[in-house]
């Protein structure tokens, strides 16, 4: 499907359903909204989905690989290559985040959407459409065409997922110096200055952030993004990665299943997803809140609520991937529980004087 | 072993191994402390049982039930026989608790410490210190003999547990009317008035709440617990199900296995058994924060940060359990990981300028 055709598909939520699900939710024998955001991303699968009856059996972790041109400015504390060693070991199982999928019973499926060097593996999906993009401090990162390519591979990523029976999606990155891109587009879409948008990343020091801040600065200033048309601002100050992930959202929602974010890249691909479709941040969830600055803020432009704090930033999705377990408990309790009914006792009375 | 015996055994962290750990996380290939709070809690474990190796293998979750006095003060939405129907329920895996246990393979024991009425059903410890405890509004809610009678039971179960293979304990709770006695205790721990540490638990009106702190209050002034002297503050404001599981937390240190908090009622006994055994805080673990706003301010206290922020306030050990399979996530990592030697691949640099 073209990312236009893809955007069509995308509907509002079922209210209906959703309904039906709070009605389940407060009928069961507990105190009512007792398990707070986990019955809210419940209902919230039902509406997507349009069935009462909600299931996340099956679930992949999309991980897109890609370089950044922007690595040259000097942003990060590591140098390309880092990039695609990472991604062979993911196609190999060995990667942080292959480790927490074992446990959360989520398949890993990394993507070389733009790894510059060459990438080999068992699993691996090979999509690259550039082997990196160009420095942002300079002109464009990629052409208007190649954005719209990523995105489409993304689409077709997370569509090949939902035909093989996954029921929901986790988005996860491997690419040095996305957080750059990422803070370029949050600084663009979110219309604040590239010095409240910037952080560490993997661990920069003072003097790293400085350069950091000024090769964002000089990306918007060079290529003058259009914040209203989301893809021309993706194209100049994102990044392959970012956009793959775009289309994973995109594609996520057109099938009707939820997409789990992961931190702070993850969430700037999010935000561009909505602005390229408003609608399909109905199909989101949130995970946990990158320790980036920014992360924050797109989680609250999205209107979505993380369920872990735990001060994360590896990035690989193991966010999204430590948000499934919770999940998978939340619909036990929603699939197995007793009504107050079943159990002869009287249903709590909700909040009211 | 007697309350005492047991302080006695309670040993300081063990820093070695503890250093230990933090290097095994810091030679893994990723970003440094890039899984956060899960990369703390792993550490703060090997310092408890002295070993750089971790498992976290068999689990179970102590869920002490009991019933309070001053619901005889109106400050509940739901009568004592809730407690004894629940307890019935957790013994033949129906509640919430025992669903979301059941994906975290762990072990539901529950315990009748001071239900009401009587319990049956199989696996129940049964272990009734009194039938509910005296109502603290108009006098103590239990003699001090038997407080200890109900630490000391705590001890002794969290103790079997650890005899019979668990390598982490998780608290639960179930007993109408113990946000009241939660929140006296709070009030008398931290020295903050009742209205400041009291919440609506499980979905009290703005009159009930008016009611709930009023008790309180009442309490504190007919009883004047000594906040110096713990046992006294735990017998004539707490609950049999907190001095409960404040034994559990006091065994678990004893045992040197982690004890995993549950919400604002576990986190009061936590605070009691801290404040019993300064050392025991560090055998805590927290889980999530509860929506009741003093379990901000007992975490504070216990230095203890959560990982989840799901807005849960069920109980029955709901917070404590969903902590484990993000554990279990962070031991995969930890345990499975390649380091950057294995990978050819140079390490992350400390933050530094």
């Amino acid at each position: 499907m073209t990312m236009e055709e893809t955007i069509k598909c995308i509907r509002p939520l079922d209210e209906g359903a959703m309904e039906a699900a709070k009605d389940r939710w407060d009928a069961i024998a507990k105190p009512l909204h007792s398990l707070g955001l986990l019955e809210d991303a419940i209902v919230k699968i039902a509406g997507m989905t349009g069935s009462v009856r909600v299931t996340l059996d099956k679930r992949a972790v999309i991980v897109m690989c890609a370089d950044n041109g922007v690595v040259a400015e000097g942003v990060t504390q590591t140098g390309n290559e880092v990039t695609g060693i990472v991604a062979e070991n993911m196609t190999r199982g060995e990667t942080s985040v292959c480790q927490m999928a074992r446990v959360a019973r989520a398949q890993v499926i990394p993507v070389d959407i733009g790894v510059a060097g060459t990438v080999e593996g068992p699993g691996l999906i090979r999509a690259k459409v550039s082997p990196g993009t160009a420095n942002m401090a300079r002109g464009p990162a990629m052409t208007r065409a190649q954005a719209v390519q990523a995105v489409e591979t993304g689409i077709r990523v997370a569509c090949d997922c939902v035909r093989s029976g996954c029921r929901i999606l986790a988005t996860g990155e491997m690419g040095i110096g996305n957080t750059t891109t990422s803070s370029a587009l949050a600084s663009v879409f979110l219309g604040r200055p590239p010095e409240e948008v910037t952080g560490r990343g993997a661990g920069l020091s003072d003097a790293g952030l400085s350069k950091k801040v000024a090769a964002i600065r000089r990306a918007i200033a060079v290529n003058r993004p259009d914040p209203a048309d989301p893809l021309d601002t993706l194209s100049k100050v994102g990044g392959l990665d970012i956009a793959g992930l775009a289309g994973v959202f995109l594609g996520g929602a057109a099938c009707r299943v939820p997409v789990l974010l992961d931190g702070f890249i993850s969430g700037a691909a999010a935000l561009t997803a909505a602005r390229l479709c408003p609608p399909a941040a109905g199909y989101m969830l949130a995970s946990h809140v990158s320790k980036e600055a920014a992360a924050h803020w797109i989680l609250e432009e999205l209107g979505l609520s993380p369920f872990l704090t735990a001060q994360m930033c590896l990035g690989e999705g193991t966010g999204a991937v430590a948000a499934l377990p919770i999940l998978d408990m939340a619909l036990a309790v929603y699939g197995g529980m007793s009504t107050f009914a079943d159990i002869e006792m009287e249903a709590y009375e909700p909040l009211s004087d």
